[in-house]
């Protein structure tokens, strides 16, 4: 089927690749709904997880500390989120979303999905399953076996 | 072949996910070869397209100004980068490879290339061919047309 040999090196390519467009994509399509991709994973995670410290925010998202303050400040400053004082750790603090922060997750949730339907819908479903099962393989074959429920 | 219906949103999730570990792969072995991803990308693309200004550098890598900025400073403490006047712009100032920075972005590439060969390696060819077939399918049918040479 392919006209010369695909090594791992074109994979990777090509997978990066299409993430930087696919990550430009959402960010427009979540800048076109009043969000920030960063903004909108941590509005979704509190909303799918419940109140959480930073630290917990910060792994469950792969993003530095710095950026999780960053991104919570400013989720603070709109009212979507106040931090509290969490009950068993008298130095930590809880993220916690408002009603107004409940509001603004589903509308995240909502522009999350039909960025995906638009991305990924231009493909078959056989295509789909297709794709899903090659990415599953390479998932599953990775040297570090851990995963992490991030998107 | 699917036992269930493969939603769009469904090959979002697994695409997203698998993104995260293969960062955090790459990020890892990166750094067992004492560099970080983001000062191996900025080697890697000034050795391919020679000394450029920082806005060109964070156009091409999909870095906030912030982030280029910071990496290129750290670059120039490690004497891996310069930053010299532009001969076209006397406001602008070029970032450029000097020959320790060259050693780098050729250990960076080597290093970029081995984690290729064991992120994507364990797929047969004829997976990999598939793989790239489907993603090249996602890419050429994304709404906005624009593409970018980033990884």
């Amino acid at each position: 089927m392919a006209a010369r040999v695909v090594l791992p090196a074109d994979v990777g390519q090509a997978y990066f690749e299409l993430h930087y467009q696919l990550k430009r994509n959402v960010d427009q399509t979540m800048a076109a709904a009043g969000l920030t991709l960063a903004r909108a994973k941590v509005l979704m995670r509190l909303s799918e997880r419940g109140p959480m410290n930073q630290a917990t925010l910060a792994g469950l998202l792969g993003f530095a500390p710095r950026s999780v303050t960053e991104t919570v400040d400013a989720l603070v400053r709109d009212g979507l989120v106040t931090r509290k004082d969490c009950p068993n750790d008298r130095r930590a603090r809880l993220v916690e979303l408002t009603p107004a922060g409940h509001d603004a997750a589903e509308l995240a949730a909502i522009v999350r999905l039909k960025a995906m339907e638009e991305l990924f819908g231009s493909l078959s479903a056989t295509d789909r399953a297709s794709l899903v099962a090659l990415l599953t393989k390479i998932s599953t074959n990775l040297p570090s076996g851990e995963d992490s429920n991030v998107e």
